[in-house]
């Protein structure tokens, strides 16, 4: 490995990464940095034709269908969405590893098959689908956002990557993350910062920024990113997108790499964002139906179960009834946040609908159960970076210049505090479980209040208490660890709604939780959030994959029917 | 809790303990202590009834016939394996709580339920089942075996309890464990030793050596035992039973007490010991069928599966392919057992199944892994036994009489070792992981080698390198380890062969493969274990209980076909 200086093998990086763009596709007209909103660009920005802007406008179900029916190729969807995702690159800066000539020669393999077989190679067939920075592709380079892991190769495929290939998948770019994708945000000293396409001077949020930003500029139909405390979904809620947090054991985590391995009791769980739900069904559905048990022994032996995606233990889905979390006692969201949460509430009851409010249950304890991860941080990350002496990454705030600071001027890391004992360590782990049987007896005795015989069956709740915030701002994680720490199946959804000057006014202040809460408070200004996209998250219960998508299309349906004015009749 | 000395606890505690015992069932007649095979003791002693003595050789699927049909009454059932257990408790000093009282209202209450409504409550309808002395059931006294915890009452169920008694089980008895459940033999200050009774001077194995040795008596039907490292099925493997280790996440251990607790990387499962295999069966389904998931986040939600029962996947069970482990690369098993697995080989091949050799892998690393539970175990046990300077056990040797040691006259225990960091404990854990992935890619090659198109369908494997041993000298446990640590199914499975002086000479020496192969090749002299029953470990993969139990099924039956002389035709 590596033992130069991390501001070398920055450069080196850095060139070898402009070497993987094909310079014909390099913007001139790119807007200026203060044009914030960027999301229109590639389809104006002349790059593209115009059978390309219409392919990757196109959703994951008419994608496969069209490429099924060889009205597109696999070569034309690759070239389209690698060219939009090389723009949207050039925008907000989403990519790590570019490799489309892999992705080309495997598309024309794929359109090769399809021709001579008249078959699919797999349900995915021919789909473009991008990756977070830490999942191995064998003969491909990978950092993690390390400096000190520049000129690392990976000798062999992860388990998804094996079974995305069998299923027929094209992966063509891999994106960006932070410093040990140890934050809500996305910056690393290797590839530097990416940015929101709604808003460039606020945060995609992380660790899967790089997803989030590429996939709502629609240079991606599908990312896989990965969830460890909010990592899947804010990036997704901060970019107006869709994704699934599902629970540990669904999909095949063999043979990635992340920070503090060893650490199993909060860990990394590889999931979808799209810009479609049918996005996040489709892979879901394809990767537990590929056997990943066989590959990964950590992986429970659960195909798709259709009967769950039905609802059957649901009531069918024909009167559920929803639990709404309006804020965690610790933070008040921002009033967009409310706004879209009423706005859902009412579109679910005119959808025949039951809502009940659901009362949180200790979610500071359970915010304080994340210290598990800070228990090694401080070695793991010390291991790491020594070989190249590069700074371990304290703040996300953009006026922090690593590349010129002293060291000792940097703030202190919050994740740089002195390791615990085992036993110790033990003790939160048990916090933890105690805490996590509470919140499901908790949850069991809401069938006294539902109606419907059943207890409650999904929380709808805030992903964070703001959308997307300015760069090195987004701080706040107890919205979404909750699921982390009890093993709960997520789902994150936009509303379609956007932070709106006039409807979302601040509110007068209210007796403060917390100093978090007051600060939070303070922070709002609908200035500030601009073209800012508003989503929520639905929280179904512990491997209920099949029935939280079930439920997010019903609830997605339901804020469609609502936003939709009747359209007359011809 | 307590602050009174130890040998005051312990006085009052066994005072109380003799007192839950009718008097009129106190043995005059015992056999002197020189007697060691004690197993026909309980039918000949004058106390059982004829009738007593049939229910309670009567095996669990015929109980439950006659009880569903009020042959029997859950009355005379509880009665006879309560009188039973009392007497075996008198000669092998199996029990902790008795409660006969209780359990003979609650039989009651189950007749009266089947008289009036025709029905019986639920597939466990008046079975009585024996727990391990670590499983709470409200207002039970529970010491787990640590003279500070007496007088500790519990003030709850554990789940397994609400699941049994309402699946219609009777509680009646619980069982001796060593004090903090860590080791594999049955010795704790409060409650004294549990003896092996097919041969008192043998351990009974443990750390569910009560389960064991009052199983083998009879004194049950079906007990509820647990397993971190080797705790069913030592145990079941010792005293000539049957016994199974579920993977994580089947049979809900919520409400249970533990040493260690929060450590959960390696955590105990309960798990069934009986005498017949049909016990097994029957506690798994009626358990994984009362939907534990609901009382337990940690359950998967996995009704017993009748297509896994019925081997799909496994070739409808035609011919499957098991592997033997001779040995492990690191201790050479006793000649008795090398018998017992050349034995099940021809019965295997004689009923049409193939029979390959199983190439060990890394095991002496895997064991190296069980360190995970010394990392904080110091902090655990001084912080419990400080209350009352009960001295911690450090050796299993009877001829160490803690009552009048001087504390550091005793032998260092090996789990007082000094705790590690939490990132060292990561690096374990992280080692675990890694060597799981490794043996399960090692599974999957046998795909190769079977002749079937599947891999090797189970392994069969020793339980220990020796029948039940001395008292003191169990202390291998890297035959079993393997599946805690790699979350294996396990069943255990008497051959119906003991230790025969003719039939198990010792082999001339071999190149040892360590000091411990060569300390396990002295200790063999068959006259020593004189009576020990032989058995060997089906070992599946993970969350493989259905199809375990149903090869478990085949084997046994293979066995016995092939014991059994043919039966001339009248």
């Amino acid at each position: 490995m590596a033992t130069k200086n991390w501001k070398d093998l920055v450069a080196e990086k850095r060139e070898r990464q402009l070497s993987q763009i094909p310079k014909e596709w390099i913007i001139k007209n790119l807007p200026p940095k203060e044009t914030l909103n960027v999301v229109d660009f590639p389809e104006n920005c002349g790059l593209l034709t115009e059978k390309e802007v219409e392919i990757t406008n196109t959703g994951v179900d008419v994608l496969l269908e069209n490429l099924a029916s060889s009205i597109w190729s696999a070569v034309e969807v690759t070239t389209a969405f690698s060219k939009r995702a090389v723009i949207a690159h050039q925008l907000v800066n989403c990519l790590t590893e570019i490799f489309i000539d892999r992705a080309l020669r495997r598309a024309a393999e794929l359109d090769k098959h399809l021709k001579s077989t008249g078959k699919v190679l797999g349900p995915l067939h021919g789909l473009p689908i991008s990756l977070k920075d830490h999942i191995p592709i064998k003969g491909i380079e990978m950092t993690m956002g390390y400096a000190s892991w520049v000129g690392r190769y990976s000798d062999k495929n992860s388990a998804i990557v094996d079974v995305l290939e069998a299923c027929g998948a094209v992966l063509f770019v891999r994106t960006n993350l932070p410093q040990a994708i140890m934050w809500a945000e996305t910056f690393n000293h290797v590839f530097g910062r990416t940015l929101n396409p709604f808003n460039r001077s606020l945060t995609p949020g992380g660790s899967s920024g790089g997803e989030g930003a590429l996939i709502a500029l629609k240079g991606s139909p599908l990312g896989v990113a990965s969830d460890i405390g909010a990592s899947v979904r804010i990036p997704a809620v901060f970019n107006g997108l869709y994704g699934l947090r599902p629970s540990y054991g669904r999909v095949p985590y063999a043979g990635c790499i992340n920070a503090l391995e060893g650490q199993e009791a909060i860990t990394f769980v590889l999931g979808p964002i799209s810009d479609s739900l049918e996005g996040v069904k489709r892979f879901m559905k394809s990767v537990v139906n590929h056997n990943p048990w066989i590959m990964d022994p950590k992986v429970i032996k659960k195909p798709w179960n259709e009967d769950e995606y039905r609802l059957v233990g649901h009531g069918a889905g024909q009167r559920l009834c929803f639990a709404i979390l309006w804020h965690d006692e610790i933070v008040l969201p921002h009033p967009p946040i409310m706004r879209a949460l009423e706005h859902t509430k009412q579109a679910l009851l005119a959808a025949g609908h039951h809502v009940v409010d659901w009362k949180p249950l200790k979610h500071l304890e359970i915010s304080n159960v994340y210290k598990i991860l800070s228990a090694g941080a401080k070695e793991d990350f010390l291991k790491v970076t020594s070989s190249s002496l590069e700074p371990i990454i304290s703040t996300m705030d953009p006026s922090v210049d690593y590349e010129t600071s002293v060291p000792s001027d940097l703030p202190p890391s919050r994740m740089m505090v002195d390791g615990v004992s085992a036993y110790e360590f033990w003790q939160t782990q048990k916090q933890r479980s105690i805490l996590r049987q509470e919140y499901w007896d908790h949850w069991n005795a809401t069938v006294s209040m539902t109606g419907t015989g059943r207890p409650v069956d999904a929380i709808i709740s805030p992903c964070a208490p703001y959308v997307a915030p300015p760069h090195g701002l987004n701080r706040n994680i107890n919205y979404t660890v909750i699921c982390n720490s009890h093993d709960y199946t997520a789902l994150v959804l936009p509303t379609g709604l956007t932070v709106d000057p006039i409807l979302d006014v601040p509110k007068p202040s209210h007796k403060f939780f917390s100093t978090m809460d007051r600060a939070n408070y303070e922070l709002y200004d609908p200035a500030k959030f601009k073209d800012a996209p508003i989503g929520i998250q639905i929280i179904g219960r512990t491997l209920e994959e099949e029935a939280v998508i079930a439920m997010g299309e019903i609830v997605d349906s339901a804020i469609k029917a609502k936003i939709k004015p009747p359209t007359a009749s011809l």
